[in-house]
Protein backbone atom coordinates (compact mmCIF):
# COMPACT_ATOMS: atom_id res chain seq x y z
CA UNK A 1 0.00 0.00 0.00
CA UNK A 2 3.03 2.12 -0.28
CA UNK A 3 2.09 3.41 -3.41
CA UNK A 4 -0.32 5.97 -2.91
CA UNK A 5 2.65 8.60 -2.51
CA UNK A 6 1.85 12.18 -3.24
CA UNK A 7 0.50 13.08 -6.86
CA UNK A 8 0.67 16.60 -8.10
CA UNK A 9 0.37 18.75 -11.79
CA UNK A 10 2.77 21.37 -12.10
CA UNK A 11 2.93 23.70 -14.57
CA UNK A 12 6.62 24.01 -15.25
CA UNK A 13 9.36 22.40 -16.73
CA UNK A 14 10.25 19.35 -15.36
CA UNK A 15 14.11 17.35 -15.56
CA UNK A 16 16.97 15.81 -13.27
CA UNK A 17 17.48 18.53 -11.04
CA UNK A 18 15.01 20.80 -12.22
CA UNK A 19 14.58 23.23 -9.47
CA UNK A 20 10.12 23.83 -9.57
CA UNK A 21 8.92 27.00 -7.44
CA UNK A 22 5.23 26.42 -5.55
CA UNK A 23 2.70 28.76 -5.83
CA UNK A 24 0.22 29.26 -2.61
CA UNK A 25 -2.50 26.71 -3.51
CA UNK A 26 0.22 24.17 -3.87
CA UNK A 27 2.14 24.78 -0.72
CA UNK A 28 -0.73 24.68 1.24
CA UNK A 29 -1.79 21.71 -0.20
CA UNK A 30 1.34 19.56 0.65
CA UNK A 31 2.78 21.20 3.45
CA UNK A 32 -0.68 22.09 5.67
CA UNK A 33 -3.33 19.36 4.91
CA UNK A 34 -0.42 16.50 3.04
CA UNK A 35 1.48 17.64 6.31
CA UNK A 36 4.86 16.91 3.46
CA UNK A 37 8.10 18.69 4.89
CA UNK A 38 11.46 19.25 3.89
CA UNK A 39 12.77 16.45 1.91
CA UNK A 40 9.32 14.53 1.76
CA UNK A 41 9.23 12.91 -1.74
CA UNK A 42 6.39 13.19 -4.40
CA UNK A 43 5.13 12.10 -7.60
CA UNK A 44 4.76 15.51 -9.98
CA UNK A 45 3.72 15.55 -13.99
CA UNK A 46 3.24 18.35 -16.03
CA UNK A 47 1.09 16.71 -18.58
CA UNK A 48 4.00 16.56 -21.16
CA UNK A 49 7.30 15.37 -19.90
CA UNK A 50 5.70 12.52 -18.05
CA UNK A 51 6.11 11.70 -13.74
CA UNK A 52 9.16 12.73 -11.98
CA UNK A 53 10.30 11.97 -8.48
CA UNK A 54 10.42 14.72 -6.50
CA UNK A 55 11.92 15.63 -3.44
CA UNK A 56 10.68 18.58 -1.23
CA UNK A 57 13.84 21.76 -1.11
CA UNK A 58 11.79 24.06 0.64
CA UNK A 59 8.32 24.35 2.50
CA UNK A 60 6.89 27.47 3.46
CA UNK A 61 3.94 28.93 4.26
CA UNK A 62 2.63 30.37 1.11
CA UNK A 63 5.40 29.12 -1.35
CA UNK A 64 8.28 26.46 -1.57
CA UNK A 65 10.78 24.56 -4.06
CA UNK A 66 10.26 21.16 -5.39
CA UNK A 67 13.67 19.32 -6.72
CA UNK A 68 13.28 16.88 -9.73
CA UNK A 69 15.19 13.67 -9.12
CA UNK A 70 14.18 11.18 -12.07
CA UNK A 71 11.77 10.11 -14.54
CA UNK A 72 9.46 7.43 -13.11
CA UNK A 73 6.96 6.96 -16.02
CA UNK A 74 7.17 8.67 -19.60
CA UNK A 75 4.22 11.20 -20.74
CA UNK A 76 1.39 8.71 -22.08
CA UNK A 77 -0.72 10.23 -24.62
CA UNK A 78 -4.34 8.94 -24.85
CA UNK A 79 -5.84 8.48 -28.16
CA UNK A 80 -6.92 11.44 -30.42
CA UNK A 81 -10.36 11.16 -28.94
CA UNK A 82 -12.29 14.48 -28.20
CA UNK A 83 -15.60 13.88 -25.79
CA UNK A 84 -18.22 16.57 -26.82
CA UNK A 85 -21.16 16.52 -23.82
CA UNK A 86 -23.83 19.08 -23.52
CA UNK A 87 -23.22 20.33 -19.62
CA UNK A 88 -26.44 20.39 -17.33
CA UNK A 89 -26.16 20.02 -13.82
CA UNK A 90 -22.79 20.59 -11.79
CA UNK A 91 -22.16 17.52 -10.06
CA UNK A 92 -22.68 15.57 -13.46
CA UNK A 93 -20.58 17.72 -15.60
CA UNK A 94 -17.60 17.73 -13.16
CA UNK A 95 -18.42 13.45 -12.77
CA UNK A 96 -17.68 13.59 -17.21
CA UNK A 97 -14.62 15.33 -17.00
CA UNK A 98 -13.61 13.31 -14.13
CA UNK A 99 -14.03 10.32 -16.08
CA UNK A 100 -13.15 11.69 -19.53
CA UNK A 101 -9.75 11.91 -17.53
CA UNK A 102 -9.68 8.52 -16.50
CA UNK A 103 -10.57 7.06 -19.76
CA UNK A 104 -8.13 8.71 -21.92
CA UNK A 105 -10.04 11.90 -23.56
CA UNK A 106 -7.60 13.74 -25.55
CA UNK A 107 -10.20 16.82 -25.39
CA UNK A 108 -12.97 17.57 -23.63
CA UNK A 109 -15.56 20.25 -25.62
CA UNK A 110 -18.69 21.29 -23.64
CA UNK A 111 -21.47 21.87 -26.38
CA UNK A 112 -24.19 24.43 -26.32
CA UNK A 113 -27.23 22.70 -27.88
CA UNK A 114 -30.92 23.76 -28.95
CA UNK A 115 -32.09 21.97 -25.96
CA UNK A 116 -29.63 22.67 -23.20
CA UNK A 117 -29.30 25.69 -21.26
CA UNK A 118 -26.28 26.19 -19.67
CA UNK A 119 -24.97 29.69 -21.27
CA UNK A 120 -21.65 29.58 -19.40
CA UNK A 121 -19.59 26.94 -17.88
CA UNK A 122 -16.64 27.79 -15.11
CA UNK A 123 -14.02 26.63 -17.62
CA UNK A 124 -11.14 27.16 -14.94
CA UNK A 125 -12.91 25.10 -12.37
CA UNK A 126 -13.62 22.03 -15.11
CA UNK A 127 -9.91 22.37 -16.10
CA UNK A 128 -9.14 22.10 -12.34
CA UNK A 129 -11.06 18.72 -12.21
CA UNK A 130 -9.88 17.27 -14.64
CA UNK A 131 -5.70 17.77 -13.52
CA UNK A 132 -7.28 16.32 -10.09
CA UNK A 133 -8.71 13.07 -11.60
CA UNK A 134 -5.13 12.79 -13.46
CA UNK A 135 -3.22 13.60 -10.36
CA UNK A 136 -5.08 10.60 -8.62
CA UNK A 137 -5.19 7.94 -11.40
CA UNK A 138 -1.60 7.79 -11.99
CA UNK A 139 -2.41 9.92 -15.35
CA UNK A 140 1.03 11.79 -17.04
CA UNK A 141 -1.66 13.80 -19.58
CA UNK A 142 -4.28 16.21 -18.61
CA UNK A 143 -6.77 16.78 -21.77
CA UNK A 144 -7.69 20.10 -21.96
CA UNK A 145 -11.33 21.54 -21.06
CA UNK A 146 -12.33 23.69 -23.62
CA UNK A 147 -15.23 27.26 -23.72
CA UNK A 148 -18.18 25.89 -24.35
CA UNK A 149 -19.01 25.55 -27.90
CA UNK A 150 -21.86 26.16 -29.80
CA UNK A 151 -22.32 22.78 -31.37
CA UNK A 152 -24.12 24.17 -34.44
CA UNK A 153 -21.13 25.86 -35.21
CA UNK A 154 -18.68 23.19 -34.72
CA UNK A 155 -20.39 21.11 -37.15
CA UNK A 156 -20.11 23.49 -39.82
CA UNK A 157 -16.50 23.42 -39.38
CA UNK A 158 -16.07 19.29 -38.39
CA UNK A 159 -12.91 18.61 -39.66
CA UNK A 160 -12.94 15.92 -42.90
CA UNK A 161 -10.43 13.61 -41.09
CA UNK A 162 -12.16 13.02 -37.74
CA UNK A 163 -14.89 10.21 -37.00
CA UNK A 164 -18.37 11.06 -34.81
CA UNK A 165 -19.11 8.69 -33.28
CA UNK A 166 -23.08 10.10 -31.81
CA UNK A 167 -24.52 8.62 -29.36
CA UNK A 168 -28.39 9.61 -29.09
CA UNK A 169 -30.56 8.39 -26.15
CA UNK A 170 -33.68 8.48 -28.93
CA UNK A 171 -31.93 5.14 -30.00
CA UNK A 172 -32.30 3.52 -26.67
CA UNK A 173 -35.35 1.16 -25.77
CA UNK A 174 -35.66 0.01 -29.40
CA UNK A 175 -36.57 2.69 -30.63
CA UNK A 176 -37.20 2.18 -34.78
CA UNK A 177 -34.55 3.99 -35.56
CA UNK A 178 -32.28 2.03 -33.66
CA UNK A 179 -29.12 1.05 -35.52
CA UNK A 180 -29.32 -3.22 -36.03
CA UNK A 181 -25.95 -3.84 -36.90
CA UNK A 182 -22.32 -2.65 -35.72
CA UNK A 183 -22.50 1.30 -36.86
CA UNK A 184 -19.00 1.23 -36.00
CA UNK A 185 -17.72 -2.12 -38.47
CA UNK A 186 -15.76 0.19 -41.10
CA UNK A 187 -14.50 2.66 -38.43
CA UNK A 188 -10.99 2.74 -38.17
CA UNK A 189 -8.99 4.33 -35.91
CA UNK A 190 -7.57 8.06 -36.12
CA UNK A 191 -9.16 11.27 -35.11
CA UNK A 192 -12.60 10.79 -33.44
CA UNK A 193 -15.20 12.45 -31.28
CA UNK A 194 -17.74 11.44 -28.83
CA UNK A 195 -20.83 13.57 -29.26
CA UNK A 196 -22.97 12.86 -26.15
CA UNK A 197 -26.40 13.85 -25.99
CA UNK A 198 -28.06 16.47 -23.63
CA UNK A 199 -30.68 14.53 -21.26
CA UNK A 200 -33.54 16.26 -23.22
CA UNK A 201 -32.51 14.89 -26.62
CA UNK A 202 -31.35 16.48 -29.59
CA UNK A 203 -33.80 18.86 -31.41
CA UNK A 204 -34.64 17.20 -34.65
CA UNK A 205 -32.93 19.43 -36.47
CA UNK A 206 -30.13 19.26 -34.81
CA UNK A 207 -30.30 15.37 -35.45
CA UNK A 208 -30.78 15.51 -39.11
CA UNK A 209 -27.63 17.93 -39.39
CA UNK A 210 -25.56 15.43 -37.60
CA UNK A 211 -27.07 12.58 -39.39
CA UNK A 212 -26.18 14.08 -42.46
CA UNK A 213 -22.47 14.41 -41.84
CA UNK A 214 -20.43 12.06 -44.09
CA UNK A 215 -18.00 11.06 -41.08
CA UNK A 216 -20.89 10.61 -38.28
CA UNK A 217 -22.11 7.51 -36.70
CA UNK A 218 -24.74 6.75 -34.96
CA UNK A 219 -24.38 4.09 -32.12
CA UNK A 220 -26.64 2.48 -29.60
CA UNK A 221 -25.67 2.46 -26.16
CA UNK A 222 -27.98 -0.76 -25.51
CA UNK A 223 -31.52 -1.29 -24.71
CA UNK A 224 -31.96 0.78 -21.61
CA UNK A 225 -32.17 4.48 -21.46
CA UNK A 226 -28.61 6.02 -19.65
CA UNK A 227 -28.43 9.39 -18.14
CA UNK A 228 -26.14 11.88 -19.59
CA UNK A 229 -22.96 10.64 -16.99
CA UNK A 230 -23.60 7.02 -17.80
CA UNK A 231 -23.87 7.07 -21.51
CA UNK A 232 -20.14 9.27 -21.58
CA UNK A 233 -18.43 6.67 -19.66
CA UNK A 234 -19.93 3.88 -21.60
CA UNK A 235 -19.45 5.18 -24.55
CA UNK A 236 -15.93 6.04 -23.80
CA UNK A 237 -15.46 2.53 -23.29
CA UNK A 238 -17.22 1.06 -26.65
CA UNK A 239 -14.68 3.53 -28.50
CA UNK A 240 -11.72 2.33 -26.65
CA UNK A 241 -12.61 -0.97 -27.25
CA UNK A 242 -13.44 -0.53 -31.12
CA UNK A 243 -10.79 1.81 -31.96
CA UNK A 244 -8.59 3.05 -29.29
CA UNK A 245 -5.75 1.87 -26.64
CA UNK A 246 -8.00 -0.83 -25.05
CA UNK A 247 -7.99 -2.95 -28.53
CA UNK A 248 -6.74 -6.41 -27.46
CA UNK A 249 -2.55 -5.99 -28.17
CA UNK A 250 -3.00 -2.37 -27.41
CA UNK A 251 -1.39 -1.25 -23.91
CA UNK A 252 -2.63 -4.48 -22.12
CA UNK B 1 -40.88 16.35 -24.38
CA UNK B 2 -44.18 15.78 -22.78
CA UNK B 3 -42.47 12.47 -22.02
CA UNK B 4 -41.24 13.57 -18.86
CA UNK B 5 -44.00 11.95 -17.04
CA UNK B 6 -43.87 11.33 -13.29
CA UNK B 7 -42.77 7.11 -12.78
CA UNK B 8 -43.47 5.61 -9.45
CA UNK B 9 -42.43 2.12 -8.35
CA UNK B 10 -44.85 0.09 -6.48
CA UNK B 11 -44.48 -2.77 -3.95
CA UNK B 12 -48.26 -3.91 -5.43
CA UNK B 13 -49.82 -6.25 -8.17
CA UNK B 14 -50.75 -4.63 -11.06
CA UNK B 15 -53.20 -4.93 -14.03
CA UNK B 16 -55.78 -3.36 -15.91
CA UNK B 17 -57.92 -1.65 -13.55
CA UNK B 18 -56.12 -2.97 -10.44
CA UNK B 19 -56.28 -0.20 -7.03
CA UNK B 20 -53.11 0.48 -5.56
CA UNK B 21 -52.85 1.84 -1.78
CA UNK B 22 -50.12 4.44 -1.75
CA UNK B 23 -47.92 5.23 1.45
CA UNK B 24 -47.37 8.59 2.98
CA UNK B 25 -44.36 8.60 1.27
CA UNK B 26 -45.17 7.93 -1.77
CA UNK B 27 -48.48 10.31 -1.07
CA UNK B 28 -46.02 12.91 0.04
CA UNK B 29 -44.19 12.83 -2.98
CA UNK B 30 -46.72 12.13 -5.88
CA UNK B 31 -48.69 14.69 -4.32
CA UNK B 32 -47.14 17.23 -2.50
CA UNK B 33 -43.74 17.38 -4.22
CA UNK B 34 -44.92 16.62 -7.95
CA UNK B 35 -48.21 17.97 -7.28
CA UNK B 36 -50.31 15.56 -8.75
CA UNK B 37 -54.07 15.67 -8.08
CA UNK B 38 -56.66 13.46 -8.60
CA UNK B 39 -57.60 12.27 -11.99
CA UNK B 40 -53.51 12.87 -12.94
CA UNK B 41 -51.74 9.94 -15.08
CA UNK B 42 -48.44 8.52 -13.73
CA UNK B 43 -46.86 5.60 -14.92
CA UNK B 44 -46.21 2.81 -12.30
CA UNK B 45 -43.96 -0.45 -11.91
CA UNK B 46 -43.18 -3.08 -9.81
CA UNK B 47 -40.55 -4.64 -10.80
CA UNK B 48 -42.20 -8.18 -12.28
CA UNK B 49 -45.19 -6.73 -14.34
CA UNK B 50 -44.34 -4.08 -16.45
CA UNK B 51 -45.18 -0.88 -16.42
CA UNK B 52 -49.03 0.89 -16.17
CA UNK B 53 -50.16 3.84 -16.82
CA UNK B 54 -51.97 4.84 -13.73
CA UNK B 55 -54.74 7.86 -12.50
CA UNK B 56 -54.72 9.12 -9.39
CA UNK B 57 -58.31 7.89 -8.01
CA UNK B 58 -57.71 9.62 -4.22
CA UNK B 59 -55.11 12.57 -2.72
CA UNK B 60 -54.65 12.53 0.74
CA UNK B 61 -51.89 13.80 2.74
CA UNK B 62 -50.61 10.46 4.10
CA UNK B 63 -52.32 8.09 1.77
CA UNK B 64 -54.03 7.80 -1.79
CA UNK B 65 -54.45 5.42 -4.59
CA UNK B 66 -53.94 4.85 -8.07
CA UNK B 67 -56.05 2.98 -10.43
CA UNK B 68 -54.09 1.36 -13.31
CA UNK B 69 -55.45 1.42 -16.70
CA UNK B 70 -53.11 -0.25 -19.80
CA UNK B 71 -49.68 -1.80 -19.20
CA UNK B 72 -47.67 0.62 -21.37
CA UNK B 73 -44.56 -1.60 -21.46
CA UNK B 74 -43.94 -5.50 -20.87
CA UNK B 75 -41.10 -6.03 -18.12
CA UNK B 76 -37.90 -6.28 -19.88
CA UNK B 77 -35.56 -7.84 -17.60
CA UNK B 78 -31.60 -7.43 -18.24
CA UNK B 79 -29.03 -10.58 -18.67
CA UNK B 80 -28.06 -12.71 -15.32
CA UNK B 81 -25.59 -10.64 -14.53
CA UNK B 82 -24.41 -10.24 -11.00
CA UNK B 83 -21.72 -6.97 -10.22
CA UNK B 84 -19.69 -7.39 -6.33
CA UNK B 85 -17.96 -4.60 -5.76
CA UNK B 86 -16.24 -3.91 -2.65
CA UNK B 87 -18.10 -0.55 -1.21
CA UNK B 88 -15.82 1.95 0.12
CA UNK B 89 -16.98 6.01 0.33
CA UNK B 90 -20.78 6.18 0.63
CA UNK B 91 -20.52 8.63 -3.23
CA UNK B 92 -19.25 6.10 -4.65
CA UNK B 93 -21.45 3.39 -3.44
CA UNK B 94 -24.16 5.57 -4.40
CA UNK B 95 -23.30 6.18 -7.83
CA UNK B 96 -22.26 2.47 -8.10
CA UNK B 97 -25.62 1.39 -7.45
CA UNK B 98 -27.21 3.60 -9.57
CA UNK B 99 -24.94 3.55 -12.52
CA UNK B 100 -25.47 -1.10 -12.45
CA UNK B 101 -29.12 -0.46 -12.09
CA UNK B 102 -29.01 1.54 -15.31
CA UNK B 103 -26.48 -0.22 -17.67
CA UNK B 104 -28.80 -3.69 -16.37
CA UNK B 105 -27.21 -5.83 -13.89
CA UNK B 106 -29.94 -8.95 -12.37
CA UNK B 107 -28.10 -8.52 -8.59
CA UNK B 108 -26.11 -6.03 -6.96
CA UNK B 109 -23.83 -7.52 -4.70
CA UNK B 110 -21.62 -5.66 -1.79
CA UNK B 111 -18.49 -7.59 -0.66
CA UNK B 112 -16.33 -7.40 2.30
CA UNK B 113 -12.74 -8.08 0.63
CA UNK B 114 -9.21 -8.15 2.96
CA UNK B 115 -8.55 -4.56 1.92
CA UNK B 116 -12.50 -3.11 2.63
CA UNK B 117 -13.75 -1.90 5.82
CA UNK B 118 -17.05 -0.95 5.20
CA UNK B 119 -17.96 -3.06 8.51
CA UNK B 120 -21.93 -2.65 7.34
CA UNK B 121 -23.55 -1.57 4.54
CA UNK B 122 -27.38 0.28 4.78
CA UNK B 123 -28.81 -2.15 2.38
CA UNK B 124 -32.05 -0.33 2.40
CA UNK B 125 -30.79 2.77 1.46
CA UNK B 126 -28.74 1.13 -1.68
CA UNK B 127 -31.67 -0.83 -2.55
CA UNK B 128 -33.79 2.50 -2.39
CA UNK B 129 -31.37 4.15 -4.97
CA UNK B 130 -31.65 1.21 -7.51
CA UNK B 131 -35.52 1.66 -7.42
CA UNK B 132 -35.21 5.80 -7.94
CA UNK B 133 -32.57 4.86 -10.94
CA UNK B 134 -34.82 2.59 -12.39
CA UNK B 135 -37.61 5.73 -11.78
CA UNK B 136 -35.55 8.21 -13.95
CA UNK B 137 -34.30 5.70 -16.36
CA UNK B 138 -37.73 4.09 -17.50
CA UNK B 139 -36.72 0.83 -16.12
CA UNK B 140 -38.86 -1.54 -15.35
CA UNK B 141 -36.89 -4.47 -13.68
CA UNK B 142 -34.88 -3.07 -9.90
CA UNK B 143 -31.72 -5.26 -9.08
CA UNK B 144 -31.36 -6.46 -6.09
CA UNK B 145 -29.51 -4.97 -3.75
CA UNK B 146 -27.98 -8.30 -1.18
CA UNK B 147 -26.49 -7.58 2.18
CA UNK B 148 -22.60 -7.38 2.61
CA UNK B 149 -21.02 -10.26 2.15
CA UNK B 150 -18.07 -11.95 2.66
CA UNK B 151 -15.78 -12.41 -0.50
CA UNK B 152 -13.97 -15.72 0.52
CA UNK B 153 -17.48 -17.06 1.64
CA UNK B 154 -18.95 -16.44 -1.91
CA UNK B 155 -15.62 -17.73 -3.77
CA UNK B 156 -16.32 -21.04 -1.53
CA UNK B 157 -19.16 -21.55 -2.47
CA UNK B 158 -19.20 -19.90 -6.43
CA UNK B 159 -21.95 -21.43 -8.97
CA UNK B 160 -20.23 -23.97 -11.48
CA UNK B 161 -22.14 -22.52 -14.21
CA UNK B 162 -21.43 -18.57 -13.38
CA UNK B 163 -18.70 -17.05 -15.37
CA UNK B 164 -16.48 -14.54 -13.28
CA UNK B 165 -15.00 -11.40 -14.68
CA UNK B 166 -12.50 -10.59 -12.09
CA UNK B 167 -11.35 -6.67 -13.06
CA UNK B 168 -7.89 -6.24 -11.60
CA UNK B 169 -6.87 -2.61 -11.40
CA UNK B 170 -2.83 -4.23 -11.03
CA UNK B 171 -3.54 -5.40 -14.26
CA UNK B 172 -3.88 -1.75 -15.21
CA UNK B 173 -0.78 0.73 -16.38
CA UNK B 174 0.43 -2.48 -18.77
CA UNK B 175 1.71 -4.52 -15.66
CA UNK B 176 3.40 -8.01 -16.43
CA UNK B 177 0.68 -9.87 -15.48
CA UNK B 178 -2.01 -7.58 -18.02
CA UNK B 179 -3.88 -10.07 -20.20
CA UNK B 180 -2.24 -9.69 -23.73
CA UNK B 181 -5.36 -11.50 -25.57
CA UNK B 182 -9.05 -11.39 -25.16
CA UNK B 183 -9.61 -12.62 -22.07
CA UNK B 184 -13.21 -13.23 -23.06
CA UNK B 185 -12.49 -15.04 -26.57
CA UNK B 186 -14.19 -18.44 -25.50
CA UNK B 187 -17.06 -17.16 -22.76
CA UNK B 188 -20.25 -17.49 -23.58
CA UNK B 189 -23.55 -15.62 -22.66
CA UNK B 190 -25.24 -16.78 -19.89
CA UNK B 191 -25.06 -16.25 -16.34
CA UNK B 192 -21.93 -14.44 -15.25
CA UNK B 193 -20.69 -11.42 -12.43
CA UNK B 194 -18.22 -8.79 -12.58
CA UNK B 195 -16.02 -8.78 -9.79
CA UNK B 196 -14.46 -5.43 -9.13
CA UNK B 197 -11.83 -4.61 -6.92
CA UNK B 198 -11.43 -2.43 -3.89
CA UNK B 199 -9.09 0.87 -4.35
CA UNK B 200 -6.90 -0.53 -2.32
CA UNK B 201 -6.46 -3.52 -4.88
CA UNK B 202 -7.17 -7.00 -3.89
CA UNK B 203 -4.93 -8.73 -0.77
CA UNK B 204 -2.22 -11.46 -2.80
CA UNK B 205 -4.11 -14.28 -0.84
CA UNK B 206 -7.21 -13.76 -2.31
CA UNK B 207 -5.95 -12.58 -5.83
CA UNK B 208 -4.74 -15.96 -5.99
CA UNK B 209 -8.06 -17.46 -4.89
CA UNK B 210 -10.11 -15.75 -7.66
CA UNK B 211 -7.60 -16.65 -10.00
CA UNK B 212 -7.33 -20.21 -9.31
CA UNK B 213 -11.66 -20.37 -9.89
CA UNK B 214 -11.79 -22.05 -13.22
CA UNK B 215 -15.28 -19.65 -14.06
CA UNK B 216 -12.97 -17.31 -13.53
CA UNK B 217 -11.63 -14.43 -16.48
CA UNK B 218 -9.51 -11.54 -15.33
CA UNK B 219 -9.87 -8.70 -17.76
CA UNK B 220 -7.82 -5.58 -18.21
CA UNK B 221 -9.86 -2.36 -18.38
CA UNK B 222 -6.93 -0.37 -20.50
CA UNK B 223 -3.73 1.10 -19.94
CA UNK B 224 -5.05 3.69 -17.38
CA UNK B 225 -5.84 2.76 -14.07
CA UNK B 226 -9.79 3.70 -13.11
CA UNK B 227 -11.14 4.99 -9.64
CA UNK B 228 -13.66 1.67 -8.26
CA UNK B 229 -16.73 3.87 -9.23
CA UNK B 230 -15.27 4.22 -13.50
CA UNK B 231 -14.49 0.72 -13.32
CA UNK B 232 -17.74 -0.42 -12.52
CA UNK B 233 -19.46 1.31 -15.48
CA UNK B 234 -16.60 0.61 -17.79
CA UNK B 235 -16.93 -3.62 -17.34
CA UNK B 236 -20.31 -3.58 -17.52
CA UNK B 237 -20.52 -1.49 -20.66
CA UNK B 238 -17.82 -3.99 -21.62
CA UNK B 239 -19.67 -6.97 -20.83
CA UNK B 240 -22.93 -5.71 -21.98
CA UNK B 241 -21.07 -5.15 -25.45
CA UNK B 242 -19.15 -8.76 -25.51
CA UNK B 243 -21.84 -11.03 -23.55
CA UNK B 244 -25.16 -9.36 -22.78
CA UNK B 245 -28.07 -7.70 -24.49
CA UNK B 246 -25.97 -4.86 -26.00
CA UNK B 247 -24.52 -7.37 -29.10
CA UNK B 248 -25.21 -6.63 -32.30
CA UNK B 249 -28.85 -7.50 -32.92
CA UNK B 250 -30.18 -7.84 -29.15
CA UNK B 251 -31.87 -5.14 -28.11
CA UNK B 252 -31.08 -2.67 -31.20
Amino acid sequence: MAKLKVRLYVDHPLGAGQSVPLGRGQAHYLFSVMRLGPGAELLIFNGCEGEFLARVARAGKRSGELVCRHRTRPLQVPPDLWLLFAPIRKARTDFIVEKATELGAARIVPVQTAFTNAGRIRRERLQAHAIEAAEQCGGTFVPEVTELQDLGHLLDGWPAGRGLMFCDEDLAGGGEDAPKEDALKDAVPGPWAILIGPEGGFAPAERARIRALPQARAVSLGPRILRADTAAVAAMTLWQLRLGDWRCGEGG
